[in-house]
């Protein structure tokens, strides 16, 4: 009875970086020396290990000049037990995927939504946080409650308060790391497998991930610039039962569409007749070009059948992850479950920061900077576009554009080959909740300056020019 | 098409209070002017909502002397059509759950297996965390990568070559905010609805909880001093087939006990020959007294069937939340797409400052401190229960006492009566995977310090003397 002998560690230590093609067929292993001074083991160690590689067909030996990947490696992996272990939960995740396609660093990041660090005042809030720990030395000692610290907790009701002049019950807020962590608990709460969802397409595609790792049935909602086609939401109610509508009205991901005010009164009166919850997710509130957006439905929701994920951190600092969600006090304390599930709550270091960022005047006048430069890119970036034959709806929030293809292409190809190019898009099949490929990409303008996105989009322009239909 | 009205906010704010009894029946509500100040709303706006309130029977007028709260009110809330949407997920939930004990601030909390904030090095910690902005300048203006920090994944690998003469590759390491959440993100990536689950018992109430919101079956396997009944293991593997057997075998959470080195591996072949994931939740590795536990499960799996939870920041920085995840490449990558579903990465901020507490070397001094103040707070609140008819195995690690009963009392009195003297203690149906009501209680020595422990134990055999049988 022994634990994994040391010559088996380094034996699985090789196997692994061979499966995973960090050592590739055909390359040389380090030298016994060199890898037994790296992991710390002695020679006769390692030796043993590359004896029992070999004798397994993962290596062989040449000219006695060393140790090389066998091709049979991959394919030995691949049979190898635990490769059955995989979980036929994924089987809907197609081609690409959101987080696989950043996963690849490249020049033009065109595929991210996020706010280029540089727009954000990182010096004046790291002072900041610097100052909490001698406000509370108990800080990084202490958990915070499941819902959320206390103090963000009336600091949120305050700002809806002053900004919104809406009076939000401190018992109808949790704190959520990120609103996608909002979506995963109230998924985890309100979701059971073979339930209907509604859900707008396109849509935010790490949502039809969350509903579908439930065992949700998806039902999509046509987003089109008029807003939803109400019809086709009143016969979906009534005809399916379903548990939510996700939706994310107000500049849209990833059309940048805004649902226009004269529906939001009607969704909620739709919700609370066929007892079906809104999502609400208002991610992009605040990014507005021009007037500010009309106000989020869950204040048009007299009877509590609005849950709203507003994510703040984003645009102030992502590093911290703090999102409100709003819902009524009789949803919340199952919410408030759903999160002690998931986390058992948010660090209590990310929320003190944060509550400082919510209430400082110099944050808001960041915001309206933060509002002007974002347009000056989404305009380099239409104006650089402007000269293929792409076509879009000029968005007036938001960090995306919503980019139509005029050429009958395959566009997982089109990927690639930007891929190639250094540039990353988004295809519009992962927007879409029934993965079809749709003639479409999604482009971001949030995270490269404009002289970054003049010259991406004009490589851009020229892959595009010469992809063969 | 309006928002809704000012007046009506007002109403659904003060409806709100008083369904959540914070305003209570035939209690007076605030005067029009109190209100209408701090709401900073017109004195007629409230008066409009009072006047609403009073027409819908939620309050009356006494003498001309203001508006109070009537009777009708709290079930008028539990008519409201929203209540229906109720989700039956959680209808396992029995009596009392972890989280309502732990609302319920009390003098003598032996509840929470927290560790007493006053035993952490908070300063040093937080003076260090003020460094780590010097450091990082952009640290609060970026995301992490969805699988963890690259630099706190290094860090772990030689932690644990260092310390357990282990060498975990990279490729194998996912952070997450929590061992909560790691169980949490296992359950999503390999657990659907109808698949079977075993799990040891007495167990972590919320391990359960997690499980069965995935609907799973579970299947509880006993733990004893000995171990685990190697056949029943064996004969539930063999008929369901389950997909993953949750244990925490070391200083076991509630009980104490540490499954013997002579079943870790056996416990290994049993899971291979099977094909069952074993997920091995080691959050008190590091609280022993006296001698070290025996090596991980982990450290015995050659084939990856096991995945290792270690929680770090418990002992060292509670609000910080960092365990690490460590699984076979083949098991990871998939995690890696749960993580991203459950919250898109564990905040930069927390990760860069819990790297540094990972290899200083006062931290190290800290633990073995932190072990002997925990030992003298187990002997202490051993001898102070001495003194009833209490037993109990005494443990050589972890947080907790299992405390069994010897009268045939009914346990959920038994709570209350203690939480009428300022005590809150865990009864044994919250560790049941079936909920049944053992005659056993936990009581955390962590949280409060010997003076602390000696009174309030003195006072819980109190409760317990004067308790009818």
């Amino acid at each position: 009875m022994t634990r994994v002998p040391l010559y088996q560690q380094v034996y699985d230590y090789i196997v692994q970086r061979i499966s995973i093609g960090e050592w590739e067929e055909g390359s040389k292993l380090p030298s016994v020396r060199i890898l037994a001074s790296q992991l710390g083991v002695h020679r006769l160690t390692v030796l043993k290990a590359f004896q029992a590689l070999k004798d397994n067909q993962y290596v062989y030996v040449k000219d006695k000049a060393g140790y090389y990947v066998k091709r049979a490696a991959a394919d030995k992996e691949k049979t190898s037990s635990l490769m059955g272990m995989e979980p036929k939960i994924y089987s809907y995740i197609k081609n690409s995927h959101l987080s696989d396609i950043h996963n690849k660093p490249v020049r033009y990041m065109f595929s991210t939504s996020l706010i280029d660090p540089k727009l954000l005042p990182n010096r004046y809030l790291s002072e900041h946080v610097k100052e909490i720990f001698n406000q509370y030395p108990h800080l990084l000692g202490t958990y915070a409650p499941v819902k959320g610290d206390g103090e963000l907790i009336k600091g949120f009701s305050a700002y809806f308060q002053k900004h919104y002049n809406l009076y939000i019950h401190e018992e109808s807020i949790l704190v959520t790391t990120g609103a996608q962590q909002g979506i995963d608990i109230i998924a985890k709460v309100f979701v059971q497998s073979h339930d209907y969802v509604l859900i707008d397409s396109p849509t935010y595609s790490a949502a039809v991930d969350i509903f579908r790792n439930r065992g949700a049935k998806l039902l999509p909602i046509d987003l089109t610039k008029k807003g939803f086609l109400l019809d086709q939401v009143e016969s979906y109610m009534k005809k399916y039962k379903p548990k939510l509508f996700y939706m994310n009205p107000t500049f849209h991901n990833p059309t940048g569409y805004t649902v226009p005010t004269e529906q939001r009164k009607q969704l909620v009166e739709l919700a609370e007749r066929y007892h079906c919850i809104l999502v609400e997710d208002d991610s992009f509130h605040e990014i507005y070009f021009g007037k500010a957006p009309p106000p989020p439905i869950f204040t048009y929701d007299p009877c509590g059948y609005v849950i709203y994920l507003r994510s703040f951190s984003k645009y102030i600092a992502p590093g911290l992850r703090i999102c409100a969600l709003l819902a009524h006090p009789t949803l919340i304390k199952w919410l408030i479950k759903g999160k002690a599930l998931a986390d058992n709550g948010t660090p209590l270091l990310n929320q003190k920061a944060f509550l400082y960022y919510l209430t400082s005047e110099r944050v808001q006048r960041h915001m309206e900077k933060l509002r002007i430069a974002l347009q000056i890119r989404k305009e380099a970036m239409e104006k650089a576009l402007s000269r293929s034959c792409f076509t879009w709806n000029s968005p007036s929030g938001g960090l995306n554009l919503w980019v139509k293809l005029q050429k009958d292409i395959n566009i997982e190809q089109f990927k690639i080959k930007a891929l190639e190019k250094q540039i990353s898009i988004v295809p519009g099949n992962i927007c879409d909740p029934a993965a079809q490929n749709i003639p479409y990409i999604r482009l971001s303008y949030s995270f490269l300056n404009e002289q970054e996105i003049k010259e991406g989009i004009q490589l851009l322009n020229e892959v595009y020019e010469n992809i063969q239909v």
